[in-house]
C-alpha cells in the first residue's frame, strides 16, 4: 500500500476525550475515530488489525471443531422475557420497536437465540455434542462508555455456545475452548492470565474463567499466587478459612465507650490507637426485599458476589441513610452486631477474633471487649471479603497472593441448564428420556483485544505491534520522494516485498523526514526500512520497533534480512 | 467436516411461508433459519458460502485499491437531519433512543457517516481520490419482508464510496468499481446484465447502474437489446424519439359522442372497436405540491420516474377522485386533455399520432378526432412512458427490446456533491480554493447474492452450487457406516482430500442410503462420491450435481480425478 494513497491522518496533539494510552495511541495513529461516544469507526489500519484477530480466531476455533454460524443482531424482545433476562439487563439493553410496534433487542449476547435455534434442529442425544461460534458485532448500552474500544457500546465480539449432553461432556466442550482461548491470546502476543471468575448475570452454576490481559489500567483486580498458578478474579478469589477458635469465656466484659464523632475506620485507628484489624465493621445491605448486616474487620473489604450468593439474591445494595436509621436507631458510623434485630452475616476473620471495637448502636459510642459468640449471634459465618494483598494462597501451602490489574479479553462460562430449560431447549437420551441439554457460553472481545495489544505493547513514541496482529509488517519510509534514485530504490524494495508476500506500507509522501520518522514510531509496524542519501551508495537504514539500535544494510540484502528476521518468529 | 457432527436438519417438507425456490431451498438444505420476519440466522453451510462470497469480495475490492475499513451500525439520528433524509427514509428507517434519549438510527446505508469521517480526516486535495469499502450487517424495516434473504430487514451488504476533486475523477473511480462488479458476479458464476438505472432516494445526478441477476422472480423488469449491448432498468429505459410530424390542418373536426360506462382502454377497444394506438390515455398526478396530466397512448404506461424527473419532484403520485372533480369537472375514466386548465404532460408517441380518441371532460362523453397540437397545446412533449417490449433500441438502429425479470444484487451510483455539499465535506483544491468533494457509491447485496444464487443454479432435487461458492467442494456419502471396509476406504478418502485443501464433507450418519442422496442433492455440494458395496472391489461412483451420469472409478484414481475437474474449472 501506498501512503499517499491510505486514509490515513495521524494527530500530533493528543485528543483530549482520550485518557488511557491505547485509547490516546489508536485516534493519533489514525486506527480508529469516534462517531458517538463509545461507538467507533475502523479507519483502514485499524481494519487490519482487527481482520488479523479475527483470522486467528477463526483458525483456532475451527481448528477446535467448531462451527460458524452468524446470527441476526436484531433478537425479538419476547426471547429475553422467556430467559427472564429482559429485566436482568435493565437499561443496557437496547431496544427499539419496528414498523408494527413489535419490540427487539439489539443483541449484547445471543444466549436466547441460540437456545431457540438449537432447540428446533437438534431434538436427539445423537446430533450432541455441537459447538457454535459466530463473529459478530454487539450492543451495550453502558452508562459510562470510556477508554476506547475498551468499554465501547457497539463493539466486535466472538461468542461461542457449547450443547452437551451430560456434565461429563460439557466438561470437555469446556476445556476444549479453554485450550483454544489459550492458544488464540498466544498468537495474539497477549501477556494474560486465565483466572477463576464469577459467571455474573449470564451465567448459570458451573465454573467461569476470565482471560485477562495483564495492564495497570485493567478494571479488574486479580489476586495471584506467588507459588502455584492459582488465580482468581478479585470478586472470586477465597479468603483462607482461619481454624476454628473455642469460645474463652474468662474475658473482660463488653464495656461502653463515648467516641464522639469518630465514625470511621480511620478515625478510630488514629484518636484510640488501635489497629484495624481489632475493629469490627458493620454494613447494612439490603437485597431481595430484605435487609441484613455484613461484620467484617476494619481492614477488610466487604465481597458483595459473596454476599449475594450467600443470601441468594441477584443484587445487593447498601441500604440508605433512613433505613440504616431505621433499622439500627443509628447512623452508619455507629452500628454494631450486638443487639442487632436482623440477620447478622460475620466474616471468617471476624469470627476468629478472640475480642474486637464495634459500634454501640448509640450515637458517639463504641464497644469494646466485644466477643463474638458470646455478645452477637455466630449463625451465619461465611466468606464474605475480599482478599487482600500478602494473604495466604487458599490452594497451595506456601504461596502469597498479591494482586495484578486486568482487562477482561475472554470469559469461558459453563452455563449448566439455566437456558436449556427456560427455553425449553431438550433432547432425548438412549433411554428416549427428554433432558434439558447442558450448555456453556464462550466469548472474546475482539475490538477490545486491539486496546489490550496497545495497552501493552507501547513506548513513548507509539504503538509496537506484535508481528502476528500488525496491520503491515514492512514500512518503507522513502526520505525524498523527489531523489529519483530513492524513488527507485523505494519502489524496487516496495515490489519485491510485496510479491513475496509481505505486507508492506510504502511512505512515498512528499513530507519532511522529521514528520515520516514520528508516523512510522506512532503507526508502529514491526520493521522499518529507510530508503535515505545513502541509497546513492547502495544502502539502506534496517530498523527493528521494539529495538532502539539501526542497521546499515547493503540494499540487495535488505529483503532475505527481513524475511530472516519474520522467519525466526515463527 | 463429518456431517454427524455438522449442525444441519434437512427438511423434507416445503416450509409453508417459503414462496420462491431460493427461499424454500435455502430452509429445506439447512442454511438458513428465520428469527422474525426479514431476519435470519446462518447455520455452518450459509455462512460457509457468505464467507465465500466475502473473500470474492475483498479480494476484487482490494485489488481494485479500495480500502477496507469498518463503520458502525448505530448513527446519530443528526446525521440524517443534517444529510435530510431522516424524513424522506421515513418508516423504513429503524430508529431508537439510548438510555441519555439521544436518537440513533440502525444504518440502512453509510453515506452520512463515511461523508463525516472524510470530511475530518481529508482537507487537501493531494489525499484525493479515495475508496473506502466495508463488509457490513445492514437494517432496513421493510413493509413487507419476503422472498428469504431477497428482501430481508437485517441483511450484509458491501458498500463502498469514493471521493474525488473531479467529475473525471469520478468517472475513473465509478469505472473501476464497475469493473471490480463484473468481476465479483463472474467470479460468482452468476448470469447477470449491468444495466442503466434510476438512482432513487439515495442519489443525486450523474449516471447509475444496476447490477441484475436474472431470474424469472426478479422484482425488476429489464429492457434489453437483441442485437448491441444496451440494457436499462423499465424505469430508465428510453423510448425512442419519433420523427416530429407536420401538422395537418385539414383533418376532420373534433366530434364529441356518447360513450356511457366506457371508463376503461379496454372497454373503449372493445364496445367502439379501436386499437388501444389510437386512444390518449389522459391521467391526473399531483407532485411537489401542484397538479398536472400526463396524457399517453392507450396501449403505453406512465413512467413515474421520467415524469417526476421532468417535473423536478422527489416523488409524484396520481390525484385523488375528489382532485380529480375539481379541477376537471368528470370522473378520470373521461378526462382528456382538451380544455384542460393545468399542465399537460405530452408522451412523444401521442404527439406523433395524427388524431385519436380521449375523454371530454364530460361524463359518459369522448371525442374522436383529436388532433395533438391543434385540440390540445403541445408545450411539454417529452419521453414519459415506460418501453414495451418489441419496440426498437434507442441505441442501436437493428435492435428490438426485450423484457427480462432480474434481482438487483449490487448497485453504482455516481453522487456528485449531493452528500459533500450538505454535509460539508470539502478540500482545497491546488489554487487554495474550498471545494466539495465529489462522491460515488456503490453496493453489493452479499446476502441476497446468496439467493440470487440459488435461484439460478438448482432443480427439482436441490441446490447445484457453483463451485466457488459451494460449502464444501466433495460430498462423501457412505453407504453403510457399519460396514468396516466402506468405513476405511470413506475415511482414507476423506484424509487424502482434506489434507489436499479440498473441502470434503463426510456423510458418516447412521442413515439409509435413499436419505444420503435426498440430502445430498438437496444440500448440492458440485461433486460426490458414493462409497457403497463396490468399495469392497476397489470402486467408488463418481458423481457430478450439475450432470445426470455417474462414473465408477477405481479408489486410487478418485482423488485425482477430482483434482482435475476442479482443475479444469479454474
Amino acid at each position: 500500500m501506498r501512503q499517499s494513497n491510505l486514509l490515513l491522518t495521524t494527530l500530533r496533539e493528543v485528543p483530549s476525550e482520550a485518557e488511557t494510552i491505547s485509547h490516546q495511541l489508536l485516534l493519533r495513529a489514525g486506527y480508529i475515530r469516534q462517531l458517538a461516544a463509545g461507538v467507533y469507526t475502523y479507519l483502514p489500519l485499524g481494519r487490519r488489525v482487527l481482520r488479523k484477530i479475527e483470522t486467528i480466531v477463526r483458525e483456532e476455533m475451527d481448528h477446535s471443531g467448531t462451527q460458524e454460524i452468524l446470527m441476526p443482531s436484531m433478537q425479538p424482545a419476547e426471547l429475553w422475557k422467556e430467559s427472564e433476562r429482559y429485566d436482568v439487563y435493565g437499561k443496557e439493553l437496547m431496544t427499539f420497536k419496528d414498523r408494527h410496534e413489535r419490540e427487539f433487542i439489539l443483541g449484547p449476547t445471543h444466549e436466547e437465540v441460540v437456545t431457540s435455534l438449537v432447540r428446533n434442529e437438534i431434538s436427539s442425544y445423537r446430533k450432541l455434542p455441537v459447538t457454535v461460534y459466530q463473529i459478530q458485532t454487539k450492543f451495550r448500552d453502558e452508562r459510562r462508555p470510556r477508554s476506547g474500544l475498551l468499554r465501547g457500546r457497539e463493539f466486535l465480539m466472538k461468542d461461542a455456545y457449547s450443547f452437551d449432553i451430560s456434565l461429563e461432556g460439557l466438561d470437555k466442550s469446556y476445556l476444549q475452548m479453554f485450550d483454544a482461548y489459550h492458544q488464540i491470546f498466544k498468537r495474539c502476543g497477549l501477556n494474560f492470565r486465565a483466572v477463576q471468575a464469577d459467571s455474573g448475570a449470564i451465567g448459570g452454576e458451573g465454573g467461569s474463567h476470565e482471560f485477562m490481559a495483564l495492564a495497570d489500567i485493567g478494571e479488574d483486580t486479580i489476586a495471584v499466587c506467588s507459588s502455584c498458578d492459582y488465580a482468581a478474579n478479585l470478586e472470586q478469589a477465597e479468603a483462607i478459612q482461619p481454624i476454628k477458635k473455642e469460645l474463652n469465656l474468662e474475658l473482660p466484659v463488653l464495656e461502653k465507650f463515648h467516641t464522639p464523632n469518630l465514625r470511621t475506620i480511620n478515625q478510630l485507628e488514629q484518636e484510640l490507637e488501635i489497629q484495624p484489624e481489632q475493629i469490627m465493621k458493620t454494613l447494612i445491605y439490603e437485597g431481595s426485599g430484605q435487609f441484613f448486616a455484613v461484620v467484617v474487620r476494619g481492614d477488610h473489604e466487604v465481597n458483595e458476589i459473596k454476599v449475594s450468593k450467600y443470601i441468594g439474591a441477584a443484587e445487593i445494595g447498601l441500604a440508605d441513610y433512613d433505613a440504616v436509621k431505621s433499622l439500627t436507631g443509628v447512623e452508619s458510623g455507629f452500628v454494631g452486631p450486638v443487639g442487632l434485630q436482623i440477620t447478622v452475616l460475620v466474616d471468617a476473620a471476624v469470627a476468629e477474633m478472640i475480642q474486637g471495637t464495634t459500634g454501640a448502636g448509640e450515637k458517639d459510642y463504641h464497644y469494646r471487649n466485644v466477643v463474638p459468640g458470646r455478645d452477637f449471634e455466630l449463625e451465619h459465618v461465611g466468606d464474605f471479603r475480599n482478599v487482600a494483598e500478602g494473604e495466604g494462597c487458599p490452594h497451595c501451602e506456601d504461596g502469597i497472593l498479591h494482586f495484578e490489574q486486568g482487562i477482561e479479553v475472554g470469559h469461558v462460562f459453563k452455563l449448566g441448564t439455566k437456558y436449556s430449560e427456560k427455553l425449553e431447549a431438550s433432547f432425548l437420551d438412549r433411554s428416549g428420556k427428554s433432558q434439558p441439554m447442558i450448555m456453556g457460553c464462550y466469548g472474546i472481545g475482539i475490538s477490545r483485544l486491539l486496546s489490550a495489544i496497545v495497552e501493552q505493547n507501547h513506548d513513548d513514541q507509539g504503538i509496537m505491534w506484535p508481528v502476528a496482529l500488525a496491520p503491515y509488517q514492512v514500512h518503507i519510509l522513502m526520505m525524498s520522494v523527489k531523489d529519483s534514485g530513492q524513488l527507485a530504490v523505494a519502489e524496487e524494495l516496495y515490489n519485491q516485498l510485496t510479491k513475496l508476500g509481505i505486507e508492506t506500507l510504502l511512505d512515498d509522501r512528499d513530507e519532511r523526514a522529521g514528520v515520516k520518522f514520528k508516523d512510522s514510531s506512532l503507526i508502529g509496524i514491526p520493521v522499518t526500512l529507510v530508503v535515505g542519501k545513502e541509497a546513492a551508495q547502495g544502502r539502506v537504514e534496517y530498523l527493528e520497533r521494539t529495538s532502539a539500535g539501526k542497521e546499515t544494510l547493503e540494499i540487495f540484502e535488505a529483503v532475505s534480512h527481513i524475511q530472516e528476521f519474520f522467519s525466526q518468529l515463527n
